[in-house]
């Protein structure tokens, strides 16, 4: 019965089918594109899962070989060549000439074409239709434009997977070691890296000249480009070798504190000299040459300032919000404003032609220093596991692309000569970083870095997501993709050869393994240092060691404990004890009740509380000499069954959550519920 | 000295600056587009912000007359006026009409454009460029289009929002309950939402007779794809307030369920009206209506039976890898696992052209049903909150967009008379849904569902983001385009004013709140029956109260924990004892060790595992009677203090890790601590 008046009311439906065989090609054409997408996306996932999968089994039988990011490439690798060359696809892109309907001369083309489509009134008796087309870029050589299978706009690399990489890497970054390396590990990033670049530039261009068929088509300008680009290594791979065998904390500061900021030193430096060269290269400016070099200095310079100055105040905006509000009561809300303030920074550099990925980097870092403490314990998980998944998952999208495109991204330009030489140049590159910026940094450092630990940092170079996004993101010219196509082969043989190779080079190089992460090895003279985990003297900025800490640190360190902790955290002394008694109304404006109310115990663990990740690290290590857990150091956190989810005392739950994962403390709790 | 020699460098790049300054500028207009986009991106993040600090204020001071996304709608709002009326930016897009290069024959339009360009070699001497150029969609009215500020494509609400919105809600449906009240939810879902969507269709093609100036411009059709994009219900607002008040359970499994089901029913139907209305216009088929009405019904039971058989299949695979794997050694590669084969669903029904929001619900379900008793507790917690996290920013972010779209998408078209209508037949549909099914459901049913209740169902009818979703995909039309602005209006009003007054409605109806979970008032006469925890009757297929569950639960019940749950979990009782001995062989294979050296404890705690979600919104609901607890259920989960990160008796760990979180556990393991 249903089913006759439904019928009777469908067939009102015969009217106003103007149009409707175009309108359902169209959708049948648009249907069509979204399942290639579908296709392409559905690859990529299938081979992380096939990565996951295999690293598991990796990791179940403890080979140690290959790691995952090596894993994701030679994967990437296989399922490119088998799109390549497994499937002849038709053509089923349409292309068609057009031309301007009315005379155009504007230098650059328009945003938007509007194609006019007069159709014969005979057949279906349609009137005109008018299309909307948005620019895409250039074509170079019409014939050699291959369909772009499984490829996707560089600059996804900018604006989704990079930034979750670098945020990960800033808020995760060891910062006791990192602060206590800051002037070796600001020598090597900074200095190293504009270093390398220009040697790497330089040389790249003697290597032109001498090669016939390529001396004219590299300018010095792409040379030092591609030294700029190939210069940052990547902690991927070895941070995870180091972390899994436990290797001295200093090294580990170094390598990881220096390849997350040559990251940053690397897009900034790539940029300027891009920018150089559009202003240099512009008809018409008739500007000195050095004013022009000056200029991309100061962008440099400036670029670089402005976003770690943009990142670093919106890390302190959300510490200031999670500490003078309560907004730890609800950890969704809290997690939430957490994404939202990280998110918001990258936006902000973006919007502001700023380079959103450093300015991440240094948000991430204000975050755990500061913002960390003010969480809720739930929010502190979530929000680590969060970007630490986000990270898993970006950085092995980003290494099987690498793989996969090697095969399938249409503007590769394989040159053999190039190759060799980029291959030569990075490796000198390195050196030309490493050795002689030791040589000056063992000048006014204590503890020496010894010459095992150079020849390690060298052979920690590899090369990584950054490079390869740096080359992916401007393939116009055939120079450019020569250099894309080096700086793929140079990531994909130093990721699977260096990397696999790395516990090797730390037995060849007799660096210590296995070392409790408090035992400092630097200098290798026999004196070993042990700090407690009762000792204060840890913390950064807390006095401690004079002979371990650079000027740099120490300085910043006071600082820091003196006024930046106090207003940005709940911890102690507040500012009511630091500043000076002029500026008491500010500063009781500025203290929070529970700053003040703190009790001892609440005053020990925040005036720690930078450490807090890591305790669980130290406690991670602790707990087994074998390397077994992967990636977990959240595990045993928030182990706290004193915890009320009613709410009804606030202060005393934020006090309980407050409290730290600690080795101790499980005993601690089960003692007060016996009481 | 090192300035001067890199100058001396970088004088050597005079050289080939052909085309330099079109690059420069085509670069100049990438970036100014890149920034607009960020400054869009930046918007919404802030109005996020915004509304997440307000949210927080009003949780602060226990405010309910508005809720989360009511706010997020209202600043959308307000910020969606600003940009419309404060600010006249320039038309910065630049069109060119183009006609083909030579006569271009085809019905539907090319793919790529490409444009040539042929300057005029006095100027620069640059030579003649072309520039590809891809389609974006068809233009109707050139002097009506305005700049779309602040607008996304539509797409990216099926591929980027909704999936983790729908996922979470299968992922956390509380399925006691649900399995309990499958009959009346299935009832309410599909023949509930197909009744609504005719019924509103019909009335609305009625009323549209009866205005002039539309009864031309509506086809049946058109009024029949309202009908379906207008009858599904969204749960968010309603939800969130029951699970404040801890509404009665039963109804909270009906209100949840319905409107997670009738999603799914309405993006299918509603695909299946327009492949009907293409089947049935396209010129030159001589179908007879009758077939392309079966062909729309086969449409719909086959795209929705095969999205759901992939989502259950996906979900049972990631079960049988969590299984027969030790992957949850390494939580991390668990939860990417956990989370790659969740989006593969998606793309695999999106690439077989079925639909990937239906495919990732009953993926989520089965997650949850399966493969969640698999995880680790790490991986537990982190995909909860994952999605939990996910979901709120992408809920929040569509109700945002709602608002600020209402102003300043191009495409609104106000026509009182239909908006009238609209909201009328959106009521009417309501009614005709739950009433006459809620009589045909007492019929059968034990508990019946009281008037009250009815009412109540008819009041939680909001509408949300699936409704907006469906509406602004498609406004090719001016009818489309006055259901996207009367769709819009629903949804605001409904989300503001009945989501503002649901705690009103509740008490109006004499709806028991703050009732403990286990105590069901779902019949009203008088006898309150009370499961104790300790029962084994409340899970799903284990015997129970006949008079309480329908035959379907109880058939797919007794299935589930004889086949299923042996198969893709570790509980008990294991195939060996439920399949025929002429199966033993196999079913030795499927069984774990694990789930054959389970002890008792391990025996209970799997029987009852699919309880772990209920149980710990039970414990927070014991833990206090006063609503505080925002959207927390998992602050007190891993209360598990004998956890050992060393893995070196990974046995003992996992089956420690697998006791869910109870009211109970810190008790029984500070006994056994005690031993």
């Amino acid at each position: 019965m249903r089913v006759a008046v439904l019928v009777l009311l469908l067939s009102l439906v015969a009217r106003n089918c103007d149009g409707a065989a175009t309108d359902i090609e169209l959708d049948a054409k648009a249907q069509y594109l979204h399942r290639l997408d579908s296709l392409n996306l559905l690859l990529y996932t299938f081979l992380l899962i096939a990565t996951v999968l295999t690293v598991w089994t990796f990791k179940h039988r403890r080979l140690r070989f290959l790691h995952e990011t090596g894993l994701a490439v030679i994967y990437g690798l296989i399922v490119g060549a088998i799109i390549r060359y497994g499937f002849t696809t038709s053509n089923t892109i349409q292309h068609l000439p057009v031309v301007p309907a009315a005379p155009y001369n504007q230098s650059i083309p328009p945003d938007i074409l509007w194609f006019q489509v007069f159709e014969n009134k005979t057949g279906g008796g349609f009137g005109n239709k008018t299309y909307a087309y948005s620019f895409r870029g250039e074509i170079y050589k019409q014939d050699s434009e291959i369909d772009k299978k499984a490829t996707f706009d560089p600059e996804i690399f900018f604006n989704i997977i990079l930034p979750p990489i670098i945020f990960h890497a800033g808020y995760s970054l060891k910062r006791k070691y990192f602060f206590r390396n800051l002037g070796a590990i600001l020598m090597y990033a900074l200095v190293g890296t504009t270093v390398s670049s220009f040697i790497i530039g330089a040389l790249m261009y003697a290597f032109m000249q001498l090669i016939p068929h390529l001396s004219t088509s590299f300018t010095f300008l792409d040379t030092l480009y591609f030294g700029a680009l190939i210069s940052p290594t990547d902690p991927l791979t070895i941070i995870s070798i180091f972390n899994d065998l436990h290797v001295d904390v200093n090294l580990y500061a170094l390598v990881f504190g220096e390849s997350v900021l040559n990251d940053a030193v690397a897009i900034v430096l790539s940029g300027a000299i891009q920018n150089y060269g559009e202003r240099y290269l512009t008809p018409g400016s008739n500007k000195f040459e050095l004013v022009a070099f000056f200029q991309a200095m100061g962008d440099f310079v400036g670029i670089f300032s402005l976003s770690l100055f943009i990142g670093a105040t919106m890390g302190c905006i959300t510490a200031l919000l999670t500490k003078f509000t309560r907004v730890r009561d609800f950890p969704l809300l809290e997690s939430a404003l957490f994404v939202l303030m990280s998110y918001s920074t990258f936006l902000i550099a973006e919007a502001s032609d700023l380079t959103g990925v450093v300015a991440v980097l240094f948000c991430g870092i204000c975050q755990a220093h500061y913002t960390y403490n003010n969480l809720s314990s739930d929010s502190r998980q979530r929000t680590k596991q969060l970007f630490e998944l986000l990270n898993f998952l970006a950085e092995n999208f980003i290494f099987s692309y690498i793989g996969v495109s090697m095969f399938t991204f249409p503007k590769h330009h394989f040159d053999i000569g190039f190759i060799i030489s980029g291959f030569f140049c990075a490796l000198l590159g390195r050196a030309a970083n490493v050795y002689p910026l030791s040589f000056l940094l063992n000048l006014g450092r204590k503890p020496k870095i010894s010459l095992n630990f150079q020849h390690m940092l060298f052979c920690a170079g590899l090369r990584g997501a950054m490079s390869f996004a740096l080359a992916i993101r401007n393939t116009v010219s055939e120079a450019r993709q020569a250099m894309l196509t080096t700086t793929s082969l140079i990531v994909i043989l130093t990721v699977i050869f260096q990397g696999g190779m790395a516990s090797q080079f730390l037995s060849w190089f007799n660096i210590p393994v296995g070392v409790d992460e408090e035992v400092e090895v630097l200098s290798h003279n026999g004196v070993r240092s042990y700090n407690s985990m009762q000792d204060g003297s840890v913390g950064v900025g807390t006095g401690g060691k004079p002979n371990e800490k650079a000027l740099l640190a120490r300085i910043w360190g006071n600082f820091d404990t003196r006024y930046m902790k106090p207003l940005l955290t709940h911890s102690r002394p507040t500012l009511l004890e630091t500043l000076p008694v002029c500026c008491t109304p500010i500063a009781r404006l500025l203290t929070t009740t529970q700053q003040m109310t703190q009790d001892d115990m609440g005053h020990k663990i925040d005036s720690d509380s930078d450490l807090c990740l890591d305790e669980q690290e130290f406690e991670r290590r602790r707990a087994s000499s074998q390397p077994v857990s992967y990636h977990q150091p959240n595990l045993n956190y928030t182990v706290n069954p004193c915890y009320q989810p009613n709410g009804t005392e606030p202060t005393s739950v934020s006090a309980a959550s407050a409290v730290p994962s600690n080795r101790d403390e499980p005993y601690v709790i089960l003692n007060l519920n016996r009481r």
